[in-house]
């Protein structure tokens, strides 16, 4: 999870004509009225899903193989494209139906050998990653005296002093928001730092890492150059390390960094979004999409950002499956690709299955982590959340039937923007930027219990909709 | 803080002793039942030095400006003679009395360059730091299959197996029981993992690191190897690393790794331990010593461990000199040397100063943190931890006045053994495993106002134990 956020100037824009649309959208008129629901008679498969899900072993060795034995999986990596054959073979085994990599082009960015060093006043080896779509430093690195500021604010008050200098935007992550909020805020940085500083002349852009606890934790990600501004190398520093570069400035003592980055962006190469398919047994066209991205950083191995998201929906299908619980429209997984540094498997499914989108009853998707759920966001009309929320409390025993209207995640913003409506797993985020986009992002950070649940509730929730005689409302 | 703990033959047997001593010495008699204490009369001393204390600037000034100045200051290391000469002069410029650099032999360990690579089943360079006191590896690295074990009891069950390979104890720290216990039954491993694998045939140790919580984080300290066993290389990887090889042996994939070390251990020299004093108005002859050390591990800037607890003790007899109040007796700073790997400065300060220990009334030190205290761990008599309670009172108020028997330090300990009554500064320690012997122990982890609290608290114990009528009752 992040695009929604990186791409600001439209996915923000999105989101708030999503919430207008909640806001403004007059009550619905008796027809539009969601009556009650047949809920009740999903008792017995809820309960029977739930169990099944608790009990599972599979999707955990599963994701813990397909992590571990292929690590990171940044688009246009040779892993990203080996887990895809894995992922596809196993849904195979699976039995699942039109399984299949549908074919997306994805940017093509490498990290290289990078580092960045203190001179002075003392020498250290600073705790970086460079962050993604940076170009490089030339091959003897950029040694320059270094700039701190607080914010974008502070930069503009000493522009005069930014020349020829490594700006350092030592800007701490808020924590008196949720942390989701705390992200947004803050993330402004990694994404304009480089722009910001070029603009007055700097030679490069350090950020402190997005994220309100650290362990000398470097966090990577997007940034984004600004048209006809040069494009200057930018990295995120630990939040330990942008302090002590900003006390030293305070003492004023002379501040001056190294910076060696062999990032370049290469031509765009081929990659694939994975599909696989539970047919319905009467309306084998309409579709409930259900999944998460596939694609990761190049940094730890993906396991939370977000495999654990896609895995579980995997696994959410694969256990309907095996109860018997065919439903009456199709689920379809979908584990998107790209979504890390482009967003291209989102729009590329949505551009492949458009005379589709109007028979696509739902979109949901896991990308905050495979932490323990509470329900879901909702993006829509007020009936359909209404209708959510009466399927959710299918879930509320388990502590995951809560559904609020709230932001979607990214893969499904563009169908969700065509009417479809969204469906996001709201899990306890509370430590998913400790690990977000790091050398962190491994197993470790997956509890067995909290995975489970969000098997259960994704599977609870996809299967209703995937059976209710009606679909959802759409909004326009 | 950690010797206590590491050294658990010696210290281990003395902590046992001192509870024992508690627990079995009959109730004092009438006259040496301390009479309820005069410390109504130390109210207004203690209200001006917690207002003082809890408005400082000057000792996080001084602790970042050294700890950023010279780094991370293992013993051997010209960081680490720098800093001494840096708060030296400092003290000087406090115009502290006596201040001086008592001179002790210290071990010198030097880390080197050092990697572990795991080779199969698939490329990843592992997070890891070699242990204090390993001998390096070939130039070559050492390359071999890996045996992962769960404890000392597995490796013995699978001991046929080990022979040739690099042995990795995958075993958790225990997170049902304080941190403290469970690092004291976890830190076994990272002492005993080399000669526990050494004797069944193990070309290298590998551990997972003594911590609770990890990002990728790998944690050192010392390890100590057994007489008459092959002296092999050992190192910690990250808990993350170590659960990834785990997970691969289990799935019986082949796992391999490269480790490679330089690390050598050169012949001792010379170091300090810091010492400085206000000297008593009364009874100059009698002394409250209190401190913390000086040294660090050779990674972060030791600032939590434990320049924080140093610094504190420092600033607490500062603020008792700048408030003009000089209690009967002396009041001395000491910074020991060489706790992290030796405790030889512990031991010189008890030899340099035997003939004095009758006059030492207590021994302070804080080196669990400069986090939230809330009181202090005696070892003593009942009588003295009476009195220790009585004098606790008047930091009731700031949430600091609790005493109780308990473990103390590892510096004062061995003039605690001689009679000396101890004092723990007691905090809360949620956390401090999180960053213990990392690069991670840095300035970051300090907040200000625990800090202060932590001053406040040593402040008054020691002021009041310096100026009582008569000292506390010592133990035999």
């Amino acid at each position: 999870m992040v695009s929604r956020i990186r791409r600001f100037s439209r996915a923000a824009l999105a989101a708030v004509a999503s919430a207008a649309l909640l806001a403004c959208i007059p009550a619905p008129s008796p027809a539009q009225q969601p009556a009650s629901l047949p809920v009740a008679r999903y008792r017995d498969a809820a309960r029977r899903i739930i169990a099944a899900a608790m009990a599972d072993t599979l999707a955990y060795s599963r994701l813990a193989t397909m992590t571990d034995t292929y690590g990171s999986r940044l688009s246009g990596s040779p892993g990203l494209e080996r887990a895809i054959n894995w992922v596809l073979a196993r849904m195979q085994d699976d039995s699942l139906t039109n399984v299949r990599g549908e074919p997306v082009m994805v940017p093509h960015w490498v990290r290289g050998a990078e580092s960045a060093t203190l001179v002075s006043p003392r020498a250290w080896t600073l705790h970086m990653l460079g962050l993604g779509g940076s170009v490089g430093t030339p091959p003897g690195g950029i040694t320059a005296p270094v700039l701190v500021v607080n914010s974008f604010d502070d930069l503009a008050a000493h522009a005069a002093e930014a020349k020829g200098r490594i700006v350092l935007f030592d800007s701490p992550f808020p924590t008196d928001v949720p942390p989701m909020e705390g992200y947004r805020r803050n993330v402004a940085y990694r994404g304009g730092a480089a722009s910001a500083a070029a603009r007055v002349g700097a030679v490069a852009a350090l950020i402190r890492s997005v994220t309100p606890h650290s362990q000398q934790t470097p966090h990577t990600g997007s940034l984004r150059y600004a048209d006809g501004v040069p494009e200057i190398p930018s990295a995120a520093l630990s939040v330990e390390d942008a302090e002590l570069l900003h006390r030293m400035q305070d003492r004023g003592e002379p501040v001056v960094v190294t910076l060696r980055m062999q990032a370049r962006t290469l031509p765009d190469v081929p990659s694939r979004n994975v599909v696989a398919e539970l047919r319905g047994s009467e309306q084998p066209d309409q579709v409930v999409v259900l999944g998460g991205h596939i694609d990761s950083w190049d940094v730890g191995e993906g396991a939370m950002d977000d495999a654990g998201g896609a895995f579980a929906a995997w696994e959410a299908v694969r256990i309907i499956k095996a109860l018997g619980l065919r439903p009456r429209r199709t689920l379809r997984v979908v584990m998107w690709v790209n979504e890390e540094n482009g967003g291209r498997g989102g729009r590329a499914y949505r551009d492949q299955h458009l005379a589709e989108l109007p028979n696509t009853v739902a979109a949901m998707e896991s990308d905050n982590g495979v932490f323990r759920p509470d329900g879901f966001r909702f993006q829509g009309t007020p009936a359909g959340l209404e209708a959510a929320r009466q399927i959710g409390s299918l879930l509320a025993g388990m502590g995951a039937g809560t559904v609020t209207a709230g932001d979607g995640e990214a893969d499904v913003g563009p169908i969700v923007r065509e009417g479809v409506p969204g469906f996001a797993l709201n899990v306890d985020d509370a430590t998913y930027f400790w690990y977000h986009h790091t050398d962190a992002d491994m197993m470790t950070v997956i509890n067995r219990d909290d995975f489970r649940r969000c098997i259960a509730a994704m599977a609870v929730m996809a299967y209703v909709l995937a059976d209710l005689p009606d679909p959802l409302p759409r909004h326009p």
